[in-house]
């Protein structure tokens, strides 16, 4: 029985691709027109292939160049991503060269995912979560080769990523490891890069793009398109869950309701006297619009999953708050992220697109297979968790008050929504699209974002649901459809249960907690357009200029 | 506002061990005979220190150093700690160098640490596991100063750890990028390092230790010792867990029992037809008992959180196996490996000391406080999973059949005990002591290890519990008694829904299973002795001194 063959074939590819690539191959570096001929010597049909797309860097050179090999040599690739987000990304599918895929997102193609799913020219394995594509990547799915950016590389192949360090640590390491076949594409190739992030011993080939790579600022809101309804919702969110359980560590989606709390944090947050109280230690990436309450003195620490364009000098002169190598730019990674926002954040707080009766949310529409990114493993009970934390053991006894259960904390998740999203679809459903896409998809089960049982608020514009504290189904339902405003499912609940529930402080409208509507106006918004962002960082924000008026 | 403090305290405390060191400093390099007086320099008082202890290889050297610091000097550290092994971890606490700890596992210094605690010399913050204490240090517990241990450096810092990498890439990472000083002892100082795990512009000091650092084969379990209630356990967990569920990833707890399993694979397993059919792909340590499972085609790949001692040259000659670096060594890593735990595997399954009628069990005993390691982690359910796989359909189709819920998987934690322990202690009690601990110790919850709504199924010497197919707290209660055999738990039981439940396949005895109890014998096992084993890996696997008497 032989116990190498992986060895013995990654040899043989080294020895395929020095062959191909003759003395133009230099050291492990390649000049950028030999890279279709560099992976026409290295991938076989039928390999794993982990091309990072990501939710922001891409290795779009190496993207570009897998979509356009010749499909009569290279067949049946098995894509390996986090993130679907170029056109390259499936007209890999389409051209033959791939035909299955694992994944955690694909926001940007989702409709084009389900359109060659359907045609039978991308087979789905599964949808992931990041950290649990990651793991499964050193489980079941090693990639037999990886094809990776970085900003720069040395001759010995280290590589540099600067603050865009993301997955790729991760995708290498489990790549290097089981004989498998490295290639990076990067920005430049330097005498020595300004620190090691992934080290060249675990690098095969180098390459340098004739463009740097591609980078999406994912992360970024105008303040001035947050609505007067989302900072409504914002104060209660403050008052009525990060003051009520002292919320010092935490994960927030992506989206103007998120970015609407951030930009209050100095302002009404402030004048609760809750600096230094709530919204201390952050798994989050540099969000502009963190950059008010930071300044204020809010916010003691930030870890990132990956950066944000155009945050780069804001974050090199902030230190003390984020994560800097000695080169001083951040350094980011993506999986400790997520599994400090799984086991070391009290709670997530972020949008959906749809909730059903038992609390149950999901971004899945039908004819649009999108995947989940990293809110599902962030917004779930941690239940390998066992420190505690103030907030974490008052959710748990809420969650457990009067049964006959032993005593444990649990997650704050959160799901924020207006009852009524673009174009007037209710947010609230009897029965999530979920369902039909599963249908549609051939899926096992329905694409669930977050689960109900995981929920522990809905917040709306009407008010807050505590989830926690509902003992039956029946109540469970009720105080959804309390907050679920004039949607057919608001619509049709049951008004003196309701009210019941209200008593009760399981529903709470903003005059239960205090809150004046009437000072809910944009005023409260410590930046109220990218230029007020850009002031509050003394001028070291640059947005990028699909953001830039002026 | 100043905002690169942690910067300016770096340089200072760097300032000040160059001071102190003098030309004595070689590059990053010092002699390990000025030890003290480099922490004397470097440290404040106060400072979070996280010292690698971690369940396998020990920063032995700089613990020993730390514990003998003058505490006039350096006074009131936070220890920041996987492992609590060795007697240097809690002198620092009796000598008063030390105040505070958080940490995730003391099972050796389990009593000493109650004994401290309760004296008011040593503070415990919380205890954890392992991937969630490394989570913190990335959000609100960045240690200060980390003392690490590696196999060799260079002279630029890079690190090789060869195969028990564990601990140390999340460790520095941590401690790197928020401005910390990172602190190596190497058993050598070489030219060119075999292969980088850590690169060398993360580290700041590296001491050449006069001894190897300390390694504990804990994963080691002699053949001999397991017995035929154990091959009987076995053997009702291959078929009636491993086989009805089709489980191929998965996590092995630490022990007797579970060992058993592995021995079994080759002999029982296989004359069930089951090889390629279960345990293709684990997350476990380079266990001796796998070897013949290994040898007979049944285990297509290992990930570890560390290495294990004696097996370094039969890891080498499995590289289809395990996870190989450039060098030919291993490369584990416990952060990593701990994520494919919990988000890639179908199943977790271990033993316990104590369970009570609800399922939940737990270490803890009146006295010691010992913590959960990793145990915790990968016997929960992985609600942030997203992916499918066969295993995982059928156990949440088992646990919501009936049910008013959305559809989803659930991960199999199986809890694995015969009924009397040792000095004939029973497993099964109406209390656990985890809850006399909790008073004793001032924590806000009893420590569970695994809680019982995790748990599917309970496996003793008297049959198996499906825990997913109980529908009240009432049958779960009967199911548990109802394998708990001649302990006052199992003698409560009602015969009656016992019997009910056995007929309902919610219980299931070894004949139940087809099972022929005089078949469970050692002549089952595939290795019998040490010897056996050292056989079964061509004599590749070198035991240490204490498992061999020949």
């Amino acid at each position: 029985m032989s116990w190498n063959t992986l060895q013995q074939n990654r040899a043989a590819r080294l020895q395929r691709a020095r062959a191909a690539l003759g003395n133009e191959l230099d050291g492990k570096s390649l000049p950028a027109a030999r890279i279709a001929d560099l992976l026409h010597a290295a991938l076989e049909c039928g390999d794993r292939v982990c091309l990072e797309g990501n939710n922001q860097k891409q290795a779009d050179f190496l993207g570009h160049a897998l979509a356009n090999l010749d499909p009569a040599r290279i067949n049946n690739l098995h894509m390996l991503q986090s993130v679907l987000a170029l056109p390259e990304h499936l007209d890999v599918f389409e051209r033959g060269v791939a035909s299955r895929l694992d994944f955690s997102f694909s926001g940007p193609q989702a409709v084009r995912v389900a359109r060659l799913a359907s045609a039978g020219k991308l087979n789905i394995g599964a949808i992931h979560t990041y950290l649990e594509l990651f793991s499964r990547y050193f489980i079941d799915l090693p990639p037999r080769v990886c094809l990776i950016a970085a900003e720069a590389a040395d001759r010995h192949g280290n590589l540099y990523t600067g603050p865009n360090t993301e997955d790729t640590p991760a995708i290498v390491e489990a790549t290097a490891f089981k004989q498998g076949i490295v290639i990076v594409q990067v920005n430049r190739i330097v005498d020595t890069v300004p620190r090691v992030d992934v080290p060249g011993d675990w690098v095969d080939f180098v390459v340098q793009s004739p463009r740097p790579y591609y980078i999406e600022p994912l992360f970024t809101r105008d303040p001035a398109q947050i609505s007067e309804i989302q900072v409504l919702m914002a104060m209660m969110a403050i008052k009525g869950i990060y003051a009520e359980y002292g919320v010092q560590r935490l994960n927030h989606g992506i989206g103007f309701d998120t970015a609407a709390i951030e930009l209050l944090l100095p302002t009404y947050a402030e004048s609760l006297g809750l600096r230094g109280k709530i919204g201390k230690h952050w798994a989050l990436n540099p969000h502009p619009a963190l950059i008010p309450a930071i300044e204020a003195g809010f916010v003691q620490s930030v870890h990132s999953f990956g950066s944000e364009l155009g945050m780069e000098d804001y974050i090199h002169a902030r230190p003390d708050v984020f994560a800097i190598g000695p080169d001083g730019s951040m350094r980011s990674n993506r999986a400790m992220c997520q599994a400090a926002g799984h086991y070391a954040c009290d709670m997530f707080i972020g949008s959906t697109l749809q909730i059903d009766l038992q609390g149950n949310s999901s971004t899945a529409t039908a004819g649009r297979i999108s995947g989940f990114g990293g809110a599902s493993n962030m917004g779930a009970d941690a239940r390998g968790r066992r420190h505690a934390s103030p907030a974490w053991l008052k959710a748990g006894e809420q969650a457990r008050a009067g049964r006959n259960t032993i005593p444990r904390g649990q997650k704050l998740v959160v799901q924020m929504v207006e009852t009524f999203r673009e174009h007037m679809q209710p947010a609230f459903v009897e029965r999530l699209d979920a369902w039909e896409l599963m249908e549609q998809a051939k899926m096992a089960i329905p694409p669930v974002m977050i689960y109900g049982d995981d929920v522990s608020h809905i917040l709306t514009e009407e008010g807050i649901a505590n989830l926690l504290m509902c003992r039956t189904d029946e109540e469970r339902e009720q105080a959804i459809r309390g907050v679920a405003g004039y949607t057919p499912v608001g619509l049709a609940r049951d008004k003196r249960m309701v009210e019941n529930l209200r008593d009760r402080g399981i529903i709470q409208r903003a005059e239960d907690l205090g809150i004046d509507k009437r000072m809910a106006t944009r005023d409260l918004l410590a930046a109220r357009n990218m230029k007020d962002l850009v002031r509050a960082s003394g001028g070291l924000y640059q947005p990028p200029k699909r953001f830039r008026n002026w």
